[in-house]
């Protein structure tokens, strides 16, 4: 087989944010090709968004029901490989498991679904239908973190003992979702954000890279969050104590009201013999400390890197790669497993087209939304992650 | 009256390290001279430490209630006019009381003193003696901190949601309190640094600096603290979370186990309007960011600065001012403040000489550690910070 | 006309680096496919090479000719639009000359050609053929190097003054082009490389990138360039003194043999109100400095930046973009030309898709290294930039 | 012989701005006392100033003639050890010569003398009169700077290449001297200032930096000076290209219209193995970089720096020195080195007491700003650097 893999997306129309990223991630490497799309709600706005991808007409579908049975009903040479869900929270679980049950491998938007009940009967879906299902926890896509997990995971810094998690962003200080910012709206409605706004939005990317990095479970915080702007009715900010499975502690904080943050996760984990800092807006600078000899700079794309640094790197040195590029890592490494299965390879433990976020990390994610939130309720008292 | 001020230390002699600080400190303006110490328990260190100082033989005192006594009975033309108190945290209440009710004035490395208890008894001493008592929470001397202070005092940032305030040293990793580290000895010591390690010995530093440039009170905190080396019987890490009387929330975290960390104490406060951002390792820089408009860049020395951060600059932009000048800054206004009593100036409300931390940030303080302690012995639960 | 614009590609086949950084740029906003290519002068390697990017057989050629000559005689609908160049500096030229005269338009990697002469001839063929040429001086395609030339323009930091561009790398400070490094060795070869080879090679980044931000023109320079690895037969380093027309005054400096510097071209300029500073491998930041109220750091993708700056960037602040969504840039905006022709739509000076570089840019990089060799060779001597 | 050794200052009165920074300098360390001083040209503002540091009324001398014959006169238990002079540049030889003619040391403010004349001729005093003469070029009183000397001496870097020195300024954008600013009136006035402005005010200071650092002698230079500012004398700007002896090329600016910078003094050098960057304005901080291992960032204060940089630092590393302590250093060895003098002590090569600047930079110094003007004037002719 030698063909472009094949995409459908639902969701990601004109005026839509996080479906324009997908569709850039998925094109860079040229192994992807979008074939078909329910692309809004309003069909019409799906037929016109199509247009402008250069679909076919006859593949922009009114809805993702539609599009999934039809698309099914087409030969193999020509229907899609794979769903992108790009839809607000509420609307991944249906079109997934819909997906899913007609046979096409399905990569998602975060969080994995609305609620943890919906993530663990997601979990059992996949894992019954043998399809691929991936989740966009991009930001583990970048270089740098995949060399900070290696080196925690060889054991360079030590046993770990405190992380310290942040992703603060100003862009909700004020009540930007009654003036019509369509980002903002969904998010701070709890019918279709979740329990959480904040804490669900970026917290769970907080909570995903620390325990990527880190190779660590939380096993229990003390959370207290607050809708800080006025009539807001989901959590804009958020402050969590960890603590992990192993003795590790930790800090975990998001806020979407911290006035000039722009989009500032960060990381710092702190082991026996070493820490490591990362930011994701300099992502390709890793600061390696140590307790005796100089700090270290890691930079994306130089040769003492390890191998699944060098191979999320696309260009040498000193050229940035940023967010689109670690997005598309993600898509990469999607396409390659399913053009392996398509090529009937094996893919064994470690293969690079594994180093993708799955349904565990979705379940992982839920219940860490629930557990703060149940937490908080509790006036911060310590809660379980369960799943 | 047109001489320099008289300073008598207690502690300090060789091999000490805040006692050169303060040396340096008092020195650097040319306001102030040493005239006499009681420099170590040890009298033969005393006398030789002075000879380093070029002092008298006669005024290297033996202990400081000799010093004490002695110089209380010297002639008023000659005699010291404040003592310097830079012992380990258990012997700093004893002279600070002796001196006060001697009538000398005080200036005393912090924590002010053992515990609560103490400090409370010292607000009173202090009180009526009617010396002055002066504390060195350094970090609040910087230019920088005052400006931040002032922006906020001014509602610039308006009103303020959120604190981050860190202090991740990484010098304790490994247990060096065992191998002669007499730094490392003492403050890993119950009996001479009190109930709390990381957390009274920086951790105080925090709270004090979260509390002088926000103007706000903590109400109560929820701490989970830990020994993390082996052996060791304080906590050299801690993680809090804060509530503000007002309704601002925050996060504090201190630690000595943050392996690579120098001596990283910083702070973000984020307001409806806008944040600042200020890190004690580059104490020359203040982060102001904006809501609608780009991030700025306060360099201390520029001509935009307001009067009290201009104040606490001695040289040109650019040219790198330091810990040093910093903690000069609360030696020149204490020194200034007492020439201001020796020549029977008025001071008002306002006064540049008043801005020095006192026995109220000291009783702070210590209800801080209580608080810390005390949360975290009841697993985190909330407690209010009293005093 | 709905359809992707059309691409065939001279060179960048397997082993290739710059090729490869093409191909990503086209991909990425889903504007442009690929449709054949004569990716090496080895007709298996280009089969090949091909067969990766998922082309059919017969529209990979075995070289360049063959693929125009064989293009051209193709329908309309099926043709390719534009060819994109992307050999090493000696086959720049031919191809381009070659394509424009069979009515393709060129989207050439830089310098434009192998010489003055040849960028002269190439500029007189562009505008008899009426064909598009683009050049792809990337590093302008960055949306804060557009805010800089537009805050300049605007005359926000009044007249200019000075200028300091730098561009170091270290990746030749040792002799890998003996080694089979493939990149070093036709860069270090004076056959294919031209007179020059750091000046060449990244020197013209320095000077257009001066020349794009500032709208000033080069007057005249005097340079001083080394070898400094033994048996190198170009320049690997070399410091340039400038003075522009109107006054301004510069220094420029590019360097292949700064060990440890990776892909450092960066640019500061003064003007008699202020000053701009862009690192490239910062790339989202931009500072502006001024005479008498703080610096401020302006960040891509926020509100205050002006037009060309928003329409440069892809995704929210504080998501990094990088060098291919610079480079992407340039492609979209050749491509978004090439649809407008197509369309018969007239575009306007000032129209967004006109700012790509184009064979002016070319002729002035030639011009630039044909000055510095000749300057270098008279002991630095000032030497007039013309072209 | 167990005393602080004493100092008399010529200049640095009221208003002034360098005399403040060599008393705090002096000041620090409690090693040096001030004892006299003739501060001002008028004799009443050098009684007021000696007042404002507790001098008596008869060791403010009305001039530096008449301090230094009264103090001569005085019995050696009293009377001043050296002399600080600290007035504008046309000031400096005078009073060096007739103080140490009259058997005292001298430590001057740079530049040392007003012409390359004067320099030479002092140089010849100082070796007649066997008193010791100190420069505070006082850039090189950093711990880094002194570590990056050292790694370079031991080779680290392999033969060094390439160094760029740059030091810019913004602060005489406007024509500032015209309004009665004091700093700015002398340094553009011929008369004072000498042949050169800001060539002579700050470009020396990045010339010694790089002779400091990198060990090696400039053996000709190609300059090209300007005075932007509409009327003023003197260069307020300058671009330099470099050649040392032994082959390594380099390039130095120095600018006091680079607006919106402060003092923003830097240098980076390469060699076959390594590069080293240094940055003023953020001292505690020398960036290592290597050819194929990872950048280090070395700190002042940490265990793993050379013995010459572990002894120009005072406190625990991050707690930032500054300006005023790398000044201090040159005090403190200048009057080490006095000390030893007076105690009979031989000081051997390599002792530490050894390491500040003396005459032999300051007629480097001169002969630098003699060259850059001389080629200037030539159409940046490359001219001898002799000295």
């Amino acid at each position: 087989m030698n063909r472009k893999i094949r995409m459908g997306m639902v969701g990601g129309g004109r005026g839509a944010f996080i479906g324009a990223v997908h569709r850039m991630a998925a094109n860079l490497d040229g192994q992807i090709e979008l074939v078909c799309g329910a692309f809004s709600s309003d069909p019409q706005r799906s037929k016109d968004s199509g247009a402008d991808f250069f679909l076919p007409p006859d593949r922009c579908y009114p809805d993702w029901k539609t599009m999934i049975e039809a698309e099914a009903k087409l030969p193999e040479g020509e229907r899609m490989d794979f769903v992108a869900i790009v839809t607000p929270n509420h609307v991944h679980f249906p079109p997934a498991k819909y997906a899913l049950e007609h046979g096409f491998h399905v990569l998602s938007d975060k969080p994995a679904t609305f609620n943890l009940t919906e993530a663990k009967a997601l979990q059992e879906i996949v894992k019954k239908s043998g399809q691929l299902y991936g989740l966009t926890h991009n930001y583990t896509g970048y270089p740098l973190v995949k060399e900070a997990r290696d080196l925690i995971a060889a054991g360079k810094l030590g046993k770990i003992r405190k992380v310290v998690v942040e992703y603060p962003q100003g862009w909700l200080s004020n009540r930007i979702e009654e003036g019509g910012q369509k980002q903002a709206a969904w998010r701070t409605d709890p019918k279709k954000s979740g329990a959480a706004g904040c804490i669900g939005d970026i917290g769970t990317h907080a909570e995903n890279l620390a325990e990527y990095i880190t190779g660590l479970k939380i096993k229990e915080l003390a959370a207290d969050i607050t809708a800080f702007v006025k009539g807001r009715k989901l959590d804009d900010d958020g402050n969590v104590l960890l603590r992990f499975k192993g003795g590790a502690k930790g800090i975990l904080h998001a806020s979407q009201i911290s006035a000039g943050e722009e989009n500032n996760l960060n990381i710092r984990v702190y082991g026996e013999l070493g820490g490591i800092e990362w930011r994701q807006m300099e992502p390709n600078t890793l600061i390696v400390k140590w307790l005796d000899k100089p700090t270290e700079i890691y930079r994306t794309g130089l040769g003492y890197l390890g191998a699944n640094a060098a191979a999320a790197a696309r260009i040498p040195a000193g050229h940035p790669e940023g967010y689109l590029e670690a997005f598309a890592n993600i898509y990469r490494n999607f396409a390659g497993h399913i053009r392996a299965k398509l090529n009937g390879r094996k893919v064994a433990k470690g293969d690079p087209v594994l180093d993708y976020p799955t349904i565990a990390d979705g379940v992982r994610g839920m219940a860490f939304i629930d557990a703060v939130v149940q937490s908080s309720k509790a006036n911060a008292a310590w809660t379980p992650l369960e799943g």
